[in-house]
């Protein structure tokens, strides 16, 4: 039996996840990570949705890291939340500097400590350009590392890494995932905004899935007009 | 002007690396992380050594890493630290889960943040193979994925690489490195123990090089009893 740590921040993605790696029946772990990001409400959706089903659960609070990784409006309150899509240059404000060597280096030494094979987290097809860590290349020079990090190699999988956002709304729904559950908002209120970047995307990708969206958005405007003529909406 | 942040804990070979890049006349930045070690003592030398130097130095807090990293002398009270040499294999208790990549990752994610160009290491040609993530080949991975984790790419740098420790005591004592303010000992007591597996390696280092030891030890056993017959000692 496969033994898989998930990293899961309580968002929509890495919540499919779960459910999905659960359902493969592979001895499950759960790890989120607190780095300091604006939006760490979404954390408390990692816990609940471990504890429902039955994984258990490490909650790490690094949130001192905000100091750290400056410059981004997910560590400083001072820089505003760009609003809009995830395809517009302001976006790039939303950039943590290494957050992904970050939360990953620390997923894999959980898995050496506890002997897990690998540790999974949800990047999707659809992971953008803007953010330089989301690239093929660097998971594949981190996997490399983490093959000889320890003389038990770990595997960093990517299960979702050809799924669009539509696909993983898709497969929630086939998995019966609480999507109410699952928190995504960079601005880290109680409820979603419905404009930054990770609401829009998240709202776009219940429209393409053709699954009903239960969240609550501060921002009600149809998802069709937000969207206007952009590419993405066309289906 | 090349720009590097320095990952100092404190220790013998990473104060020397820190007083050899000022020396280069770069632009310095120190970085101490608390990963939840038994010997955490060792990061408040490193900020006394930085003032003195004039260098910004940055400390990290992530002690509660202890409860991730498990399985280690180093994270765990309830696991004696071995006593002896390093070529021993009851040393393999004081490795700490992937401990080189999450303190690298967290350095790098702080040289983005600051647009420095390198992260400067104290590895030398004596790390000991019971370190996985001493390796080469782990190093040569993890610098491939920080050239690619940011637009801007990083450079892991490892000056002392070809030197022994006995050599780094030596750069140390041209530099006037004032010893006696780095904390080297597994155990974390207020004086060194002299006998865990990094204490006899910094006397050995100390002894090798002919250079004054100005360290006191609780145990003060001569160094040369303590090495015996060992090949390390035959200079």
């Amino acid at each position: 039996m496969k033994r898989i740590i998930v990293v899961a921040s309580g968002g929509l993605d890495s919540t499919v996840l779960l459910h999905h790696v659960v359902a493969t029946g592979a001895a499950v772990r759960s790890i989120s990570i607190n780095y300091g990001q604006r939006h760490s409400r979404e954390l408390e959706f990692a816990r609940l949705n471990s504890r429902r089903l039955g994984v258990v659960h490490q909650h790490v609070d690094l949130a001192c890291l905000r100091d750290v990784l400056t410059g981004s409006s997910q560590t400083d309150d001072r820089i505003p939340v760009p609003e809009g899509h995830y395809e517009e240059k302001s976006m790039k404000a939303t950039v943590v500097p290494n957050r992904n060597m970050i939360l990953l280096s620390v997923a894999i030494g959980a898995a050496v400590a506890h002997q897990y094979d690998e540790v999974a987290y949800a990047a999707h097809s659809g992971d953008h350009a803007i953010y330089p860590d989301c690239r093929e290349e660097f998971v594949i020079a981190l996997n490399a590392a983490a093959q000889l990090c320890d003389w038990h190699p770990v595997q960093i999988d990517r299960p979702f890494i050809h799924l669009t956002k539509a696909d993983i709304v898709r497969r929630g729904a086939e998995l019966e995932v609480p999507f109410a559950s699952t928190y995504s908002c960079y601005k880290g209120q109680p409820v979603h905004c419905g404009v930054c970047g990770t609401c829009v995307e998240r709202r776009e990708a219940f429209y393409i899935a053709g699954v009903p969206d239960p969240t609550a958005y501060l921002d009600s405007t149809p998802i069709q007009n937000l969207l206007g003529k952009k590419k993405t909406a066309k289906s």
